[in-house]
């Protein structure tokens, strides 16, 4: 797993994550200002969009600009995403000013919608940096470290972060997000194949807190180091 | 909580489910045949639309075929609604034919999903039995009864189903499905506001599933009612 | 033919009309303020939406929601139901408040626009009373009762509101609507396999308008019984 | 009143129909084979389609193409014209073959959709003689001439065709569809402000009828001068 | 080729013109002031788009607004056609003042964008003159004639605007859009086969300009003719 | 200007793309078979998209997805792509097998549309070679080497493929696709102010076709160096 700050230079963030063979960038855009319908409340706003590029995947699929609508699984994650960093910063300290998040998917094999909420964190504290930096912002909005991971039972076997093979063969598959401490966000679970009981469920939380906090020590450790290059200069609408 | 089956009668299933103020209308169509790329598998189909009325909330919404997109949270739900019941489905034991759930929400009061979840089990069982009469399936293809619930931490209490003011300021959201004798098919948790740790997590899962017990006693006695009325005998494509 | 008010609980108007077989959820939702052309002129304004739910009819039909487009038959009904009941109502006695109609068939099996019509016209009369107890609007916006009815000619002979099976072998298909009196706002006569003469034409408004006048005396009937529960409060905007 | 045959020359019938002001141009493109579903039944098909080009009225209008969607009113219309002009042929004389009606409003000043419907007939005949001439269809499969006519109220007075300015202001609108000798295929009358009573209906008619046969006498009029030009001789997909 | 001024009353600029078979009518609709993000500049704005009416072509080709969305061709000649005469117009001279060009073509037969081009700028010129009728312009915002033609090599040899079916025979393809005087406003050339050399490019670039000259000496010809007819007098939003 | 081949796994071909601060990946997949509609010819198909991801630009642009449609700006440079590859391949050599090329812009300063297709030149190179050693192509189907370059006058003066900054205050912008050799594919050159004469035509053709004998050199160099890792191996459907 590795996580590359600085990745593109427009976005106040930008981050690339990779897990394994998947990897996703994740960038974080800052406009001054909040949607009409927000205006004046002094609160800010964070927005997430997840996407994946049609050759990410072992078969090109069909671009859904081209196809003109967006697929149900498209928008969950984005949703999930967006819900996920939203729990990660308080915004009535960010003020009025948007943050979008973008994950797109350049390589999948398995775990993207993790691996995307994992990187987003990185990019949204650089943004939430850059913003201070910039004096919009003067407290601290982020309320703690987000990351998510994704745990499946294959073979009667509890697994962190299948790849993408044997993923669409696991009997479970759960998805944890969760700040460091041991709290949680969202525990999403599927049974694919046969139902599963609170034994299995126990078992894979208990590794999936495991494998997050070992993920936020990973994410402490990038943006402990010094920003590689310039700070990025967005031009703000 | 109320199931009342025959509500209409073209469709094979069709079932009236009222949770408190929530009113749900799920049916289920039969077409002989599956889609084409499935033709020659011998396995059957199960495809699921939930949808709201405009005018099933306090606030009248714009209808989604007007807007000509599906929200995501319609989506999302529709895709819940359609993995669900086909964890309580052998598709080879139904063999190639179709079925076609729809869960409309008349009236909505919190709860939405899990009502169409467990009316649509009912509708299901029902058009299971109707493909039966008509010799078009021969065994049992259900696997089990499955019904769903959503149990919230309001004040920091656990609490089965709430209604929809206090379903929006809950600190917490689960919705779980599952099957009788305790086996789980779907668990969706998300912090509202602040995080959960693992012991709300346990304490709402021990409500739900007792719940979840409840609401599949609530479905046994439905089904094993005689059938109101005339059986439908749908014209099938 | 039954007419059942306050069938749902948060629009201020809702009503089930059955005619036979089909079945129709009438609501009227009623919202502050005109869209932003109209605004200042002092006038109201209304709207309506006619669907069919996706197993309303003998065979499933797509949903439109999930297609992405709307029918030229819902749209051309949407209209039709529309321009009737704005002739019911004075636009400048309503002020600057919009209802919204929602005609969502459950059921159908013939004569679902009429049907339509007649059960929106109670739903709007319960939603100007409510403006009226709100204090919204203080003289009598109603013009009139208005309601509709759909006649055919069979093997030659006039008949009134043909079930399904019927209406889609008559030779002609004469939809009308009109107001208690005898005066007509809307008269649609198609040809479905020969032309048909002045005489038939005369023949059939004859045996429709003696049944508008049923249809108005049965929403009269209904009226003029106590609102069946407690009044409705929705939640304006 | 006039009516221009063989305006382009790519489709097997073309023809500039002019009313007053309004002027539309009819085209009808014929193509061997019928959709799919109407496969080796040995009928024929018959569609049509209106559209209004953006600058046909006194102010622009928005192209529907680019808005991505059609209107309520031009749907309506569509398939107006459709089922007028396919009452005036004999689809299982036609043979496997398909006739496509364009109908665009150049200019327009009232009574688009009956110049529509008269112009399309004069299109349609003439596609009809160029399968003939091609041997593509050996009988006639016309069943009569058909056009059509609209009649207002205004200032309490019944009229013909009514231009845009007057038509706008007008108390009743009605729209008829016949054949030559006084049968009916479609008739649509609207209330625009108060309702109408059957008198006013059958002053409407007899107006309407009598318009009708006149613009049957133009039809014929300019079908029996000899084809202005060459024959089209339209590629055939 | 031949230019007609005054084709329909309705726009303040409406020409047909015609090159050899292909025909398109060109209209230019005013509107007072601008598009919201334009107000208060003291600019004008100026827009085009391009359409194909379904049986211009040999084959008909289905409408775009059914299919619900515009072809990348059509995009692309609209974009053309309006950054084509975007350059003939100073629109701080224009002021706040909105022409909307619209191009239709009746027939086609090759050298659709290039007629289009030619025909607009007249529509222009006959929008502008009446923009100064009425007062709304002082000056005279045009700033030189624009029109365009297409060259392409055939067999080797480079030939002045081919009908379509040696246009779909053409191994290079050159559309030219200039000014009097050998200015150049677009040059955009296409090999459709053999990829071409410098010496062609050339070739077609010097009969090309060649073309224009003449074209722009037949728009001179139109223009000071006088206006046939009344002048149109738009109703302005 | 740098070339990065392998920079996903997945595709046949996969390629990063550099110019300044440009950064297009360009991907290259491989399907058996062709479109329905050109079945049985024994010819190819290739096919391009390009796309800019939303954070690319220095103010982050809206999803096309999430838009529902793709611009106009969007399509031309996808159709333009997927021209200047077509000429650089030979269909019947490809034999029935389809290539699609997808560029997507990470970061966007200017000669994104020139950058994609030079790029997507070598990751077309690479799957041609996949289809050899994949035994489904035998001869070479590539007929040369295209690389395109974008030239400006700015401040008079004419300058090879400018920043984005100095881009969007150039006077010409012209867009060149060539081969190795000299001959050209495609020239689009527009006047974003002022019109150009023939000499500044002449002027920003030589230094363009200087731009791409420099270009291709690099393209070869790339290609000539051993494939970096593994060659992919694509699921083909």
């Amino acid at each position: 797993m590795s996580i590359t700050r600085g990745f593109t230079s427009h976005p106040a963030g930008s981050v690339l994550v990779e897990f394994g063979q998947t990897r996703v960038m994740c960038t974080a855009s800052v406009e001054q200002g909040v949607p009409r319908w927000r205006k004046g409340s002094g609160l800010g706003w964070l927005t997430a969009e997840y996407a994946m590029l049609p050759a990410a995947t072992h078969d090109r699929s069909r671009r859904e600009s081209v196809k003109g609508k967006v697929s149900g699984r498209t928008q969950e994650i984005s949703r999930l995403v967006g819900r996920s960093l939203r729990a990660a910063i308080d915004l009535s300290a960010l003020g009025e000013n948007t943050i979008a998040l973008d994950c797109d998917v350049l390589q999948a094999d398995g775990g993207t919608r993790t691996a995307a909420i994992t990187g987003a964190y990185v990019a949204l504290a650089d943004a939430v940096t850059w913003l201070q930096s910039a004096g919009s912002v003067s407290g601290n909005p982020l309320t703690g470290h987000v990351a998510a991971i994704s745990v499946g039972v294959i073979d009667g076997e509890v697994r962190l972060d299948l790849p993408y093979e044997e993923d669409s063969r696991a009997e479970v598959d759960l998805n944890i997000v969760g700040f460091d401490g041991g709290k949680l966000v969202e525990v999403q679970g599927t049974a694919e194949g046969e139902p599963f009981d609170r034994d299995a469920m126990s078992a894979m939380l208990d590794l999936g807190q495991k494998g997050i906090e070992e993920l936020i020590a990973e994410q402490k450790r990038a943006l402990d180091a010094p920003y590689p290059g310039e700070l990025p200069s967005p031009v703000q609408r």
